[in-house]
């Protein structure tokens, strides 16, 4: 079974904390030791974990990507939104985590995002759990 | 088991989508519900999901690594290839991808792509499956 | 059961060859066929899978991030090392790689490293094994 997360974003780029929705999900599933596959159906959008405790450092992985992949560069593509395409393929369309003692097993200053680099938009993460053996 | 897709790059730097070779795959491996796993075995090509409607997206991705880690760029590694080590560590080497009803579940936009930066060579993709509940 | 890896990184910068240490724990499982997936619970290190053979590619993948995303950068995030959390977000928190006749199956130039970008420290990987069918 694949669990699908809805998601709001907020202007073009955004790092969008899902760890307590991901969090949620682990615990109604029940699983206790297994693995937390992670899955973004977008190409102008990505899965990113980093440090959530201070907002800065998400603001930073966004100021830095635009500086690097700059919106207005020089590409082809004519929906004009290249620089999203490439930020994403940077940031990946997938994440495992693992399950320990019925939690989602992040480190200690980890948090999971959905990366938004053509937002505002709805957006989706696909989510599937697997039983492993204790 | 682990299957093996045989594909051949063009250029130096090159896209090569295997969306339909891997849809194949897991039409064949008759799971109906499931994860994909891909693996490239390589330390100059590396695998990236990406749209592959309008091909001038591949184009531009290409175009900005080669633009931000250039072929000509000052390295210590002798072999003249160190532009495409790098590249393709931040393609990174796996990919997970789930299979819902028998199918290969990407997004609308989504392909599948074989991400050379040292060719024209010839290359592979490892792919496993694994069966998960309904 | 999910395993702990311990290692200690030098610098500030630092790519740790953990292979070896990866290939030991698969050989301890007994899994003849499987997945081992690498999970790395920090925001300012990441995983990468690429060349060990020559120490030079460990040297040019870790000077070219920092030429592009430069320690002493324009950055909000006050502890100083915003540098170190971008660089990781890009190198990734996790790796699946496949486990065929009870030994991990990398290409054959490819190593497991740890990317330390805010050492040096004491730093875990953690890893888990799934038995897949022959």
């Amino acid at each position: 079974m694949v669990l699908r997360v809805q998601v709001r974003s907020r202007g073009r780029s955004d790092l969008i904390d899902i760890t307590e929705k991901i969090r949620a999900l682990v615990r109604e599933s029940k699983v206790q030791d297994g693995i937390c596959f992670l899955y973004v159906p977008h190409t102008t959008a990505g899965i990113l974990i980093n440090e959530n405790a201070d907002p800065s450092v998400a603001r930073d992985i966004l100021n830095e990507l635009e500086r690097l992949i700059p919106w207005d560069g020089h590409y082809q593509h004519r929906e004009g939104n290249a620089a999203a395409h490439i930020k994403s393929s940077l940031a990946g369309a997938s994440e495992t985590i693992f399950i320990e003692a019925g939690e989602l097993a992040l480190g200690t200053w980890q948090g999971i995002y959905l990366a938004e680099f053509d937002g505002p938009r709805q957006r989706n993460v696909w989510v599937k759990f697997l039983v492993t053996q204790k």
